[in-house]
């Protein structure tokens, strides 16, 4: 494979001098691009569409075309993680995803396969090599995971929640059990995210997206150890990004893990965040992805607004969560150019 | 109506001297007490139960008998608000309100009654006079109100939402049409806390459930003048908890307010809840409600922790947000009662 040509997106993470700040958007595969919607009509479900390559390397691709972005990011699920293990699912349009087993007890455990995740999971390996030779340098590809608490709140409650109090309950009542878990979780994490790497992935996420549900003392008793294990397995590989939607208490703690990027929602200040986690870390994020609701002045607003708040180096530009479906692809773009257009003050 | 015999709350929020912590739970009144459910039973559905003063009352009254809490809190519902402004709406078990009209244009304002919201909702303060009557001066009665945000949300939506997309978009594509409602929300709300302060309310509380789903600065620009001005209305008549769930990013406006105690979520630490409010504000919560799953030894280890942190004067003991549904009764009064019995060291 040849030398990529905008590699904005890895020098930014790794703290070296950029000209401008990349920017890429989560969700960007997918959602609010028209053509992605043809694709996933051709693929039959989301989950088809996942489980194929060549339909999936497509519509990862759709966004470096049409969007501009200096990253593309593998179009996958988290999810896919706890079917390996064992635990399949369906994903109900307008419901989410619903897993007819759920780990609530010793025994559930057994429910859990011996074999390799990774073996399971050649259709996403086999994209990624796919992506990689299809996009041909022109930017870097971002492969990804759920983080193990977000996968265990899957796991044991069978869907989303508001409180996720199965889940909770669990750390509370038999927290052998959710050592267990996480720590199976966290081992199928790294063999699959080596695979990723291995399979040409030039960058990794980590998306705890219920992180924020938990206290400070739980976060860090039950959750960092996992998070540190998967950081430091993947040290030596690829820059790593880690995103803790809500967890702004565990800022601080996120900060010493051994990865190069924090993710910030939009509820958290570039300012308030670079003391919290720093001066050796990049950060990405983190427009309220609501201002795409509004006009193409708006957005250049708060837009400028936020890369001045970040200032030109050690910035990953990007909303502070995925791109709302009911976005338009215009605004998108509009979030994107100003941030590849703008001069720092 | 006699001498309030445990004031103890009533000093906390004052900033005067307290012997020991006072201690209330959110939502002690109704879920998870044997006795709320018998009468939650013979009311026929949770509405009408609200719209019952005498079934209100005695379900108002319980946990005072039951808990041995510090407080009443009126049993109610924040949206007898937007049904007093003309959008009647169900409530279904399980899936939460529904509302059949909902404001998303100008014209739909045209829904909303010129009438008096106080007149409609006399069923409250009938209620809190039978509560105060039957209370004698046991304890404090606590009256409460959505914030206007969280009664926006779903007078915009019509339910509950993950994103309330609707809501955050209209403030971007319509500031004038929000800027209105709120206003209309702000004013409905001092009328009816007035009423509830007449009727014998004897503290306050206003509900921001959804204020954690906004920037800082659409927080700024369109809740705070609201909050304002309801606390200011409030300021002459009995002390003020504003509770703005997940707004950490807001607690140093939140801290200017013309109230008198701040109500915490269980993600902010009493430190830096204090570092942000300064010195003259009472602050409420904060234990994880998630904790309540566990044995009374990890419910005891942990409430102690949270009243060392924040320490003997100027805290009023609570949950971070109200106590879930599935939380055994005996749970819910290790809590209280380890609050009770608390030494600080």
């Amino acid at each position: 494979m040849g030398k990529t040509k905008n590699d904005l997106i890895l020098r930014a993470a790794r703290g070296e001098s950029v000209e401008r700040t990349p920017v890429w958007v989560m969700r960007q595969a997918g959602r609010v691009l028209a053509p992605y919607r043809e694709v996933r009509q051709k693929a039959g479900s989301f989950i088809q569409l996942v489980k194929n390559p060549e339909l999936a390397a497509e519509v990862t691709i759709q966004p470096v075309d049409i969007l501009g972005v200096d990253a593309a990011i593998l179009f996958s699920d988290i999810l896919v993680i706890p079917e390996a293990m064992g635990l399949p699912y369906t994903m109900d349009e307008g419901r989410g995803p619903w897993f007819e087993h759920t780990i609530r007890s010793a025994n559930d455990m057994n429910r859990l396969t011996n074999g390799s995740v990774v073996e399971h999971l050649q259709y996403v390996t086999d994209a990624v090599r796919l992506i990689r030779r299809e996009l041909d340098g022109r930017v870097p590809l971002i492969g990804f995971a759920g983080a193990p608490w977000t996968i265990f709140c899957y796991m044991v409650e069978g869907r989303g929640s508001k409180t996720f109090s199965l889940s909770r309950a669990m750390l509370q009542r038999d927290p052998k059990l959710a050592h267990a878990l996480l720590s199976r979780i966290a081992d199928a994490t790294i063999a699959y995210l080596k695979a990723q790497v291995e399979a040409g992935a030039q960058m990794l996420q980590l998306f705890d997206s219920w992180a924020g549900i938990l206290n400070h003392d739980v976060y860090q008793m039950f959750i960092m150890p996992y998070m540190q294990k998967i950081c430091d397995a993947m040290r030596d590989t690829v820059p790593m990004t880690v995103f803790a939607k809500g967890a702004f208490f565990a800022l601080q703690d996120l900060g010493a893990l051994s990865c190069h990027t924090i993710g910030l929602d939009w509820h958290t200040s570039a300012d308030w965040a670079r003391s919290q986690v720093g001066p050796n870390k990049t950060l990405q994020g983190n427009l309220d992805p609501a201002v795409l609701y509004g006009s193409t002045d708006q957005i250049k607003l708060a837009t400028r607004k936020m890369l001045q708040e970040f200032g030109p180096q050690r910035h990953i530009a990007n909303l502070g969560h995925g791109v709302y479906p009911d976005i338009e692809a215009d605004h998108l773009k509009c979030f994107i150019d100003t941030v590849k257009e703008y001069q720092y003050q």
